[in-house]
């Protein structure tokens, strides 16, 4: 396994490396002048050479070490903590930072982090996405100096995990209306008590910190507080996982129950009100989703291919030789390379400062109602087959269904969209 | 719990009982003159009396029965072998059988069955199917005088379970290329020996007889043999179940591996020979599938539109407000009434003798395949909520995933109809 | 050509001799248990002797005078009034009305006749429904019995031609906010006096009576008013046909302009108020849309079949052997039969006073989605050469876009039915 | 009307006073930072000065002189032949290629021209391509010295016009099988007599120069003969117009009939063989339809929003604020740019030399695909006032289908892609 750590890590040197392995994923091996199925109108061509650097360290670990773990995490429904510990090691998290200790890379080499987390599964991504842009990214744009220098670092190492709270119960598409409430302590000058109920919350039964949205009682505006477990006195802070679930099974998930928990005033965001906060932490998440389900659409075409020219009915010939199969092929190929394309430029114009949250809602709803459509309509040439986990894909599928509905389900991006295009909102 | 026996139920007092129950599905209480979003076109006016009867006897046994246990089942990939038996006291195994302990109803009440039963989940479907349609169907049609006799009552008591052995590791599509051979003894007269695999059986571990497909050595030609369990010295018959699927769950799968497995002549079907045999039982479960998945696709119209009336986003506004959720339901209300209806002409046709399997591949995969699509737009009213299993739709979502792979997956049948409608074969 | 006329045809005689007729579309002709790609699910065995002689006498004036027809009408943008007389003669207009010189049918006989014109051309379908369903139709069920006996005889000959006033330029899919208003005449007792301006009326500029919809001044309430052309002073009415349309081209097509225009008390409906009048008029328009519409998807499908057969590519095979032909026309064949069965349904319901609107709401919306749906696809098999207008499949799918939007467009109607099965409304 | 023509205009100066023009659609007017409905991703930013200001001089000649013109020409099926005159006068013809008169320009900047046509009309865009891309492509790419000196100039002035002759009444998706032959001239050395007839040619009518593609009889290898009609002997050559299109009506088509035309030796095209000479002047079109296609889309846009917008209905709200038309436009906007940013990347890679003829495929297939499927989901806001031709969206749709067939029929489109992912060829 590579202990080569992006934060410092000799690209040139590192690609070289990687192709001469023939074992790991042909991520850029193709000559350019023939059709690369992989890479269908070269995407790469779009990358600079420090961002297929990262690309090809982050898809190595994913194929050597996540890969491996997968099918049995899925079944027990278990999430091994230590993965976000190796993506540490590595400088995949908070990759986009600047400073404490992260990586400083563009948002498109943060995207293709995303994609090669989420080419192995949906939850791993989930949980690395979590981490680094929710998390790190909301302390690192809204937290004081203090609370940055003190638990970015630790994070980007993977040694301090976190977990972000904004969904209630009865709030999900529509936060504005959350109801967990943070009052001035009644004699603790400086201290904030925190109630009410998070849940969908992935990470939070192994958070150390737990990013947690709020309305200030005494303005009623939304606030961030970062709560940390340790510091929460017992009853305080519950954060019982949630099991049995259909989808992003190698993943976490829980509540974050708050009972009167007391927050310092510096652990409160300092300026920012609203739901500005949460969504500028989504806007980021949005993004490594849009380019991250790319990846899980590919992982699907290239087990279909494989599939299809494998299985073999009808006077022997592969299923890759049916009209009603290449038609399926075809199409999730396209729109595997139309949603990277568009994921790439908005990367481009995040960097550049042109990016609306319109085109990260754009690309995030594309990306993963395609994903999932075509995940789907490829499931199909499994036939049976695809019944047994061991194929993957009916995983894949799953997953991608939680992707659609998270961070803005399809239909709410929508309507942002119809209000960005018409100017008239239509939510209510 | 209802004890009432169908074989000799007194419909009339049923039906009466059955709309005094208010816990128990409206299943024919509307008025007829208001529109009724369980049965929008009034499928029930084309039922009998005793048809009608049949179904509140199933789904009352189904709702009160069956879906307790599904929650459970479906997590634990258990199947409780005591639902085929009970299933049998209630006359509900091989319905449409006429004597040997069978009801002897008509093709459209069976199919009022399979779809009680599946309006809690395919998977208990699937099991039932097996024994009534594939196997007692098979032994009916195809069995001699004596294997009907000594068979027939017990399964349809539910005493004797049944699987049907057609489907190979490298055969599923195309099961005229099937490996399974059964040669003659070479010292015992009026012996066969059986060897070869098949895989993706429903309830082969727990099955008593398997009616398994083989080519006769001798002729090359597909023939039909009822192993018997108790029969099989050891050694020459197993069949361990297939863990971890991605749907079905609450139905018991499994291979049915043969090594040199004596079945006795008797027990050979005397005359059928080729695919004929086979695609016949195939058939009769084919219907049952094609107003099964309607059942399926009625509960998640039910649970979908609970939901969307319960849970308020914005304002206060039901989901249910939103034209977006609305279009999903009248889609779907519209594709369960559509496939009823036709599934019904269909059923009439069987009995008067008209209907051709084409029939029987068209209503199939359009059912199926309006069951599964409806079931995934449905779940998207559901957003992030939907991965909880509590909420039911995610296992119909997974499980009809399944019903439109076997027994024909849909691409195939529709190149069954398009060289029926073209009188040209385009399937290699 | 067949002087047969419906009115008081002995059906078993014509019956035979159409079975004679070769040359005739073979309506009934395959063997009952053979697939029959034109009535897969043999909807036919659903018809009664007499409707199966009735959709006989309208299918052979179809192909026999209308079709030869309908490709330099369609051209030139021309509709021949004599049509209406045509189909007079052979009782096909008003045809489900008991009395006045009509022939009395079923509601499935008079969808059987929408079926056979609109197998042509929904132009011609269009123009006799509002003739038959609109206008008839609303005369019968609102007009006093002097209006009655007056007109319905004439307008059953096709002698008297009427059209339909209702949608207004800014008021399509919202009639009751309609602007045109009747006011008591200043002098004259028992006149009234309409105003305002009605457009997209077929057969206006042709129409000898036009119902009118306007709001009648001193109480606001809709009412029903025919207008007799003969009577309107110069001036008060003009009706100005529409030309250049995309679709529909072969009927015919204007406003109403009415100014001043005076009405007797005794040309107004006397009872019915509000929209409950217009709207019982569509519901019967509607049921004939649903079942009408079947018609030309069939032909498209019977056009796309020989296309498919006769063309050949590649080596010399048929289009009809690619497998993207073949699931092309499977989907088509089962919507075709999926929608005959449902709206076979819902006219039995109508004659036994169990259809509600949602009923009509939904085989219309479904059938006309899925009729432009399918011939957009099978118009693909014809490639290039579907550009050509002599293939026909243009024409069709340039005609059933308006069959969506006209008499509710589909969305309306998904909200009309989302209205019905959650109780909650979503217009605006 | 602007004059300033292209091959030879200043940029910078140009593109400051159209931005002037309020007039002028507003290609490039939205800051970069707030969301704009007409370029949602930003796909301007990819493009250079050069290429900014030749989009803006043809959408502005486009927008100025060919929109009045189309309602009229569509209607009568009518070309005005002045206008390729007048496109070559701004060098709008052949820009991309390198001397000759021609403009010189980079392949993106060549698809902005034909986007900004087929913004008005894709007929326009069809007779623009078949003289830039098919026909002085063609000759640029394989004509002898004298060939181009003698026909490009005065081709790129719009005054000698061209047809590209490659389809034929019989074979349509598969060329290889053509039946046009080129026989040598029994008496006259170094000619050629050629005969066949080939169809749906545009341009045909009008054409001085008509580019044929026959097999030549002594090797049977297909080979390109640059036909002048000046030099055709009456008789040997006709080009009868098509009359009664459904869609392409502001194009002129015709056949091609050959009759031992004679053709000088030096017309033929003197190195390419096969199939290699037709598909790579197809190649080069195809790009410009894949761009193109989304100028149409996006008219469709825009006259949807603005539809959707003034059209009120139900308490005087507008179309734009219902959730489903909101759908509409966010699903056709995310489509027409992705397809845009697609496009662009090809034709990047184009000027390279690393596109490959499957990129063109892809994305000529998605984007007339995505094009006429949201083209006809967009003209659903317009009701049935799309049936007028007024509202311009019919026509779109109309055009739309044909660009979906030629050139590469979507399904065979899907079939070479198939091919290329899977190395399997499925076509027969």
């Amino acid at each position: 396994m590579s202990r080569i750590i992006l934060r410092n890590c000799p690209h040139r040197v590192l690609q070289v490396s990687l192709r001469r392995n023939a074992n790991v994923r042909g991520f850029a091996a193709a000559a350019a002048t023939s059709f690369d199925w992989e890479d269908p109108l070269l995407a790469k061509t779009l990358l600079t050479e420090e961002e297929v650097a990262v690309g090809e360290t982050a898809e190595r670990y994913c194929q050597e070490r996540l890969l491996p773990r997968v099918l049995q995490a899925y079944r027990d429904e278990d999430y091994d903590s230590k993965i976000l510990r190796e993506m540490g090691e590595l400088g995949l998290l908070g990759a986009t930072i600047q400073g404490y200790g992260c990586a400083g890379v563009s948002t498109v080499a943060g995207g293709l982090i995303t994609r090669a987390v989420e080419r192995v599964d949906s939850g791993y991504r989930s949980g690395m996405s979590v981490q680094s842009s929710l998390v790190m990214g909301g302390i690192h744009e809204f937290g004081s100096a203090e609370l940055k220098e003190r638990l970015l670092p630790g994070m980007a190492r993977g040694e301090i995990l976190g977990a972000f709270g904004l969904t209630e119960p009865n709030h999900g598409s529509d936060p504005g209306s959350m109801e967990t409430v943070a009052r001035r302590h009644p004699q603790k000058t400086g201290v904030y008590l925190l109630s009410g109920a998070k849940t969908w919350i992935t990470n939070s039964p192994i958070a150390d910190v737990l990013l947690v949205w709020a309305k200030l009682e005494e303005t009623g505006k939304i606030r961030g507080f970062v709560v940390e477990r340790k510091d929460c006195p017992a009853g305080t802070l519950e954060t019982p996982a949630i099991k049995n679930k259909n989808g992003l099974r190698a993943s976490i998930t829980g509540m974050i129950q708050l009972d009167n928990c007391p927050v310092r005033e510096e652990n409160m965001f300092p300026e920012v009100e609203g739901l500005k906060g949460p969504f500028s932490c989504l806007n980021s998440a949005r993004y490594g989703i849009a380019l991250g389900t790319m990846g899980a659409l590919e992982d699907c075409i290239a087990r279909a291919r494989t599939y299809a020219l494998e299985r073999k009915q009808f006077k022997g010939n592969p299923l890759a030789k049916y009209q009603l199969v290449q038609k399926k092929l075809a199409d999730a190929v396209t729109d595997a390379t139309y949603g990277t394309l568009a994921a790439i430029q908005v990367g481009r114009l995040k960097d550049e400062g042109k990016a609306t949250p319109e085109m990260i809602s754009l690309i995030k709803r594309q990306n993963c109602d395609k994903a999932l459509h075509n995940a789907r309509v490829l499931q199909e040439i499994f036939g049976g087959n695809a019944v047994s986990d061991e194929y993957g894909i009916g995983r894949h599928v799953a997953n991608l269904y939680v992707t659609q509905t998270y961070e803005g389900q399809s239909d709410i991006h929508s309507l942002i969209l119809g209000r960005a295009i018409t100017g008239v909102q239509a939510f209510a």
